[in-house]
């Protein structure tokens, strides 16, 4: 029981890696840039959260697992990429599983690390989405995340409950259990329905710059 | 008068986060990636410099207030783009203002943690420079300040002046006050007369690589 | 003799700081974005790493002699482009040179702040390349080394020598010099030879996905 949560951090590291590897099999990336996309993928939020709260060296890089994880996964999407893509919309459920999990040991080790609530609730949302950012951004694209339907949304939800829970002293296991399903539920029924934040509308006649990408 | 500090750091991060919110709704990200995107721009540099000088966490994870004015910034250029976009010269001045504001607090802060003059020096002009940084690269473009009118000149101005009076132990205050004022007027007049830095002169005929951002 | 560390890393910084000054004269960067590249490409590696194993403030921010070096570097590039560019074929044997240089001195650090045999061998590959996977991703580029010749293998195995070499206990000096040695002649012989590692074979009718870069 003690080590539950060390496995459900494998478990979503193992998910994120194979979205990273797939990622960088689609753009022609050799075996270790494909290897790279994995681990990136898997661990930029665990790692960009320990540095921001002090928690060095990151679990992601003292730890051998997490390599050891994200490489399996990366070797099973290389190799196997046929198989991956025929599965990627169970990898997508996945993805989502990946992302709740994140989201909840990301905001209990930063309250564990005595942030604030409102920080804390905020580094468990980047944990769950770091990963993905990094990954855009080495394969120079804009990160999906910045554009996607619910997806840092439903961190965040998950993030606010383990937060709220922890204020108000509610037991642990099942505040975790919930905040995990209310994230999972959101991220999968937004995929499904294709719910999407408001995008900002800059009308062209008034903003001659707008396609130019300058501020 | 003992608040004045997080006043100016906060008045910059406020003028970055909209200029990184107004690139972001450009660019058609949704609400969370211009909420995102103000925050980076306005708080990535002094991320950096509190990470590289040891400062863990860094002020604007361990403040929400950092968080607050960033998301205020995002919200108002997400509802109000029509109005913004309207007042981008006025925003070219703020921005100028917020770059003073931040090479001065961040050269003063890396003297206080004992770097040496050279790179305190440095580490105010990235404070200054390193929000617009992530911005663009989050962006997927080259920053806009590698190749831009006198920008980081500008916070290298300011940043030397605020370690050079650090190592003659001037009065605090009016070294502080020319800084600012120098860093905001090399900027000004840089935007005004369109002054540049020079740029390589790399001949095609020598080099047939020159486009194809090979090294 | 007890400064031969110091001048074998900051031999390496130069030879990486000319290829990031080389990347950013080709790309029409100005004086200043040249120079930012050039202690970004030169500097990273050994930043990321010291931020990873706690090692803070980085030895590139606390000793001004990098960022010397690293400027020296710019400097030359963008006066003597006609000069660099013509020199290309030397200055990738020297960049393979510091590339063994910073995968010894990555490794022996990070074994030195007690991160585990495996880790280590990782971070002393990320010093190596790490610079140039900056360089490209502030050029807006996906990293070169995600896709060439054998680039991260040459740096993977000197690293894993170092780590193995201290493992058994064996003298430090012979083994820092069998692995400086194999990490050049591993690169040297893949730029001669082309050698590179396999990439993964998606099928474009099994994943019409495949040019969208979306995972």
């Amino acid at each position: 029981m003690d080590k539950l949560p060390l496995v459900l951090d494998l478990s979503g590291t193992f998910v994120f890696a194979l979205s990273g590897a797939l990622a960088g099999a689609r753009r022609q990336l050799d075996l270790f840039g494909v290897l790279v996309l994995s681990f990136a993928a898997g661990n930029s939020g665990g790692i960009t959260r320990d540095l921001l709260i002090g928690a060095v060296p990151p679990g992601a890089i003292s730890d051998w697992r997490y390599l050891g994880v994200s490489l399996l996964a990366g070797l099973i999407t290389f190799y196997g990429s046929l198989l991956i893509v025929r599965m990627s919309n169970a990898i997508l459920i996945f993805d989502a599983a990946g992302l709740a999990l994140f989201a909840v040991t990301g905001s209990s080790k930063a309250l564990a690390f005595g942030l604030n609530p409102v920080m804390a609730t905020v580094l468990g949302m980047v944990t769950g989405i770091g990963g993905g950012m990094v990954r855009d951004v080495l394969l120079a694209e804009i990160p999906t995340v910045l554009r996607a339907d619910l997806y840092a949304v439903a961190a965040l939800v998950a993030a606010a409950m383990v937060v709220i829970g922890h204020m108000l002293q509610l037991p642990v296991a099942p505040v975790t259990a919930v905040a995990l399903i209310s994230c999972f539920l959101v991220r999968v029924v937004a995929i499904r329905r294709g719910w999407r934040l408001p995008v900002a509308k800059i009308n062209e006649r008034v903003d001659p710059d707008k396609d130019s990408g300058r501020s």
